[in-house]
């Protein structure tokens, strides 16, 4: 039973509070929207004037806010969290902003002796709501443990990424991932159609391979995690298929952005010497090669 | 028990040839290099001088060749597949060409009486060998269950896509998505990497979620296969965390070129209306439209 | 004979003040860096303690600073601009930023009655030396006028392009177009160099037609600028360029990226019905139609 | 005044043959679409049956044909070009084909001891028309001099590339530059319309820098060209631009395609230590580096 700040409650803040307040804990609640404070006031929070007010006496403060200038602002701004929060409370920012922004806030509320977690959340608003979030946590061990009874609370599959801005790191490389697969998975569709395929028959094809599965538990683990460069698929025959792809494309006029730029980072780990290797290893050599990243 | 033509005894060949012997089959094969084809006759097969000697009295006349235009020239060129073949006979190739290549090379033979199916292969070499290769036919329906019997000697999750070419277009759908979601994921861990991620939690993350899981069998079926733009997460949203993704990887310099354009595509989705939509529906939609496909 | 303000004395800054000085005009200057101070009251400028005393009793503050966060701190932050500035001075922001960030400024001083114009700078810093900078101006007209004599002081080809925020958008639009044409400039020589040809004859080549020479005064007055669909060159005969090229550079293993790309909205602009139209005003037409732009 | 062949009477080939025969030449044309036979044979010229017969006897042979496959099967089909062409004879290919299948028609040409060029057309229809085309030419010297007073007679500004396939080459380069310029400026000017600037104001600027004179003439020869890294303009500051023209336009929903890729490109280049040099040089050596380009 704890008494938490909370500020920011838009559809998958109100969510996470009521299951806070489920948890049983004692909420105290601010947004600038008052209707949405009175929403949760009705749920059984009490109204903060502000943040400051509502980080008052909490020995756990969370935002869940749209921007990084935004959370920024609402930590050091006037009547802002650091105003009110004492030093030995957590402030939890679960909104998803740059891992810099997160460590910029992190940096300024250690100089006053306050520590930080990053929690942005995975999933949708109504996984918020039924209390399934997923959490990518970033911060001291000590203080992700402190916090974490609150975070089950709201959620399942959490995971500790390391120090400060990592949980928002890797919740960016989730969402990019997610992103592009999005579009690529369009794209293929489109293609096929144009071509004169059959959703369903596509669907059902595409269900049994990476392109259906993803590639990070089938073709990834015993060949690109591994580093090991011997081929299963040679890298060559992908970039092969995809200027294939690329000209049946361009004869229906079907626009393929990801495929033509992937097929020259392609030939890119080609004309660098992984054109025979397996397809996976060589193109995450390439691109840990070009980023420097190891 | 069938006489069956065999042209082409490179890697995935000489294995698919080798499990045709295993099912009872009497195989007359061909390749430019010789020691292929002696490779085949210790294995039970009888050597052919040409493709046209090949096809002379087999039943169905298979050819797995690297580029169209050797599969081309490797049936209309002298000593031909047309020159052999008979007219009760079936042709299948199964080497990844554009559909338009095997349609033409379809509608040529159909001249002659001769018909054709296309069965390129999925997997790799290793399944060929292991004879657990994986197959998008097409062709009619007639056609197909003729050959049916052979191709499940050397292969299994055989899918019959349509007419001659959609066998092609299936395949190249299938491995143009593979090929980008591959890249997409190496670029996803190398800028968590250059960041100060790890490269196991990351894993551990996306294996939970679309980023590792794929799409198709994930967000898909109740959203964008269904056409159903009320949001799960919104387009505008996945928008906001690439421009995000982007910024911190130019930070870390690391290149995320297929997400540098998926964030345009998002635009020119967000701009034509599809912002508050459902991220798979709105994206579908867009490219569909953009293409011009139905 | 003007009192000026000058905040911000790196490379570009410090030339332009002295220019300033060189004109007549009577400077106190600010930067963080107290060696650039120096280097300035040595030209004869008088030292300011913050960025507000420099605008104290200035007619006109400029501002030559690195990024926008910067530009509203030494604005808005303690000891700032706005602490300072009389409400008949003009503030003039000559670094780059984003035309929302300009806007947002200038909005914001205007609420305390000050007036603002943003005039962000073209060329390089060897030019700001020389006092022959360009300026893309945006602000009220009045305004612009008042603050023309102190940009001719620094430069030549000063543009007024529009309302506040337009210099901005101006300079942008135009590094856009510059960094990008570098880049194709050195892909397309990149492919000629690795197929065999020379560099001295595609130079020569080159610098006689578009490539060489840009668009916007050759090819477009009387197609794209005048919304003229009939063909000098047609869209779709480009895209079948754009394709041999891209073959051909994958043969190379030569990464187009930014012709990868082009040949995919090509194929939006064919597919949308501009396949025919002069590739200028189809292109351009396909653009402001997925922009929403008129 | 020579015996000509000339097979490819569109609207290309149709101007140019007019210009041959007001030079004084003596035409045997051949074109599949018998109309257009008619109309050169009104100009003045004799009707030929077939390729080989346009070939017959004559001095030099040109094509002018859509694509690459067309060639080829007019020169070595059946009743083709060389069937009739004489040893001593030149055959010219004006087509815009892959330097590859130039070079592939090249050597089976010489196999029967006739010599090619390659010389394809820069320019417009109206030019070819006029008598202005522009040339780039790929073969011995030797040929090309021989062949230099026919292409005198159809053009100027005709450049000897180097052999056989260079023409073909400088081609695409010129045109792959081109191509993607011409989208850049559209996106360029998209963006600047959907944020407020004015169309002409924003002509009038470009006009004055390399977004809208090139760099070829301008940034390139002090610097990338002479492979001079110290830099007139920072990578890195035009890395930064790139940033701040995607971000505005993400804002305003207009998409740049090629500036979204353009900017991963720079991030590569800055990853690898070019991000101070001049970013002509810097990207020119990383371009050529990925390339493996010399």
């Amino acid at each position: 039973m704890a008494k938490i700040g909370f500020i920011g409650l838009g559809q998958m803040g109100s969510g996470m509070c009521r299951n806070l307040i489920k948890g049983g804990h004692q909420l105290k609640v601010y947004d600038c929207a008052e209707a949405a404070v009175q929403n949760m006031v009705d749920a059984g929070a009490e109204a903060a004037t502000s943040a400051r007010a509502a980080a008052e006496g909490a020995e756990v403060v969370f935002t869940m806010l749209p921007i990084g200038d935004i959370v920024y602002q609402t930590v050091f701004g006037p009547d802002g969290i650091a105003e009110g929060i004492s030093n030995d409370a957590i402030y939890v920012d679960m909104s998803t902003i740059l891992p810099e922004e997160t460590r910029n806030i992190g940096r300024k509320l250690a100089e006053q002796g306050v520590a930080m977690v990053d929690a942005p959340v995975g999933r949708t608003s109504a996984h918020a709501v039924a209390g399934t979030s997923t959490f990518m946590v970033g911060g001291d061990k000590e203080h992700v443990q402190r916090v974490m009874p609150y975070l089950e609370c709201m959620g399942e599959c959490i995971t500790h990424c390391g120090p400060l801005g990592t949980g928002a790191t890797v919740k960016l490389v989730n969402n990019y991932i997610s992103a592009v697969c999005n579009l690529v998975t369009a794209e293929g569709m489109a293609l096929g159609l144009a071509a004169g395929a059959d959703q369903d028959t596509m669907v059902e094809v595409i269900s049994q391979t990476p392109a259906g599965l993803g590639h990070i538990k089938t073709t990834w683990p015993a060949k690109a995690l591994a580093d090991d460069p011997s081929p299963a698929f040679m890298l060559d025959l992908a970039r092969k298929d995809l200027g294939l792809a690329l000209t049946a494309a361009a004869d229906a006029k079907v626009p393929l952005a990801t495929g033509s730029v992937t097929r020259e980072i392609y030939n890119i780990a080609s004309a660098a010497g992984h054109g025979r290797e397996d397809w996976t290893t060589g193109i995450y050599r390439t691109v840990k090669h070009l980023a420097n990243a190891t």
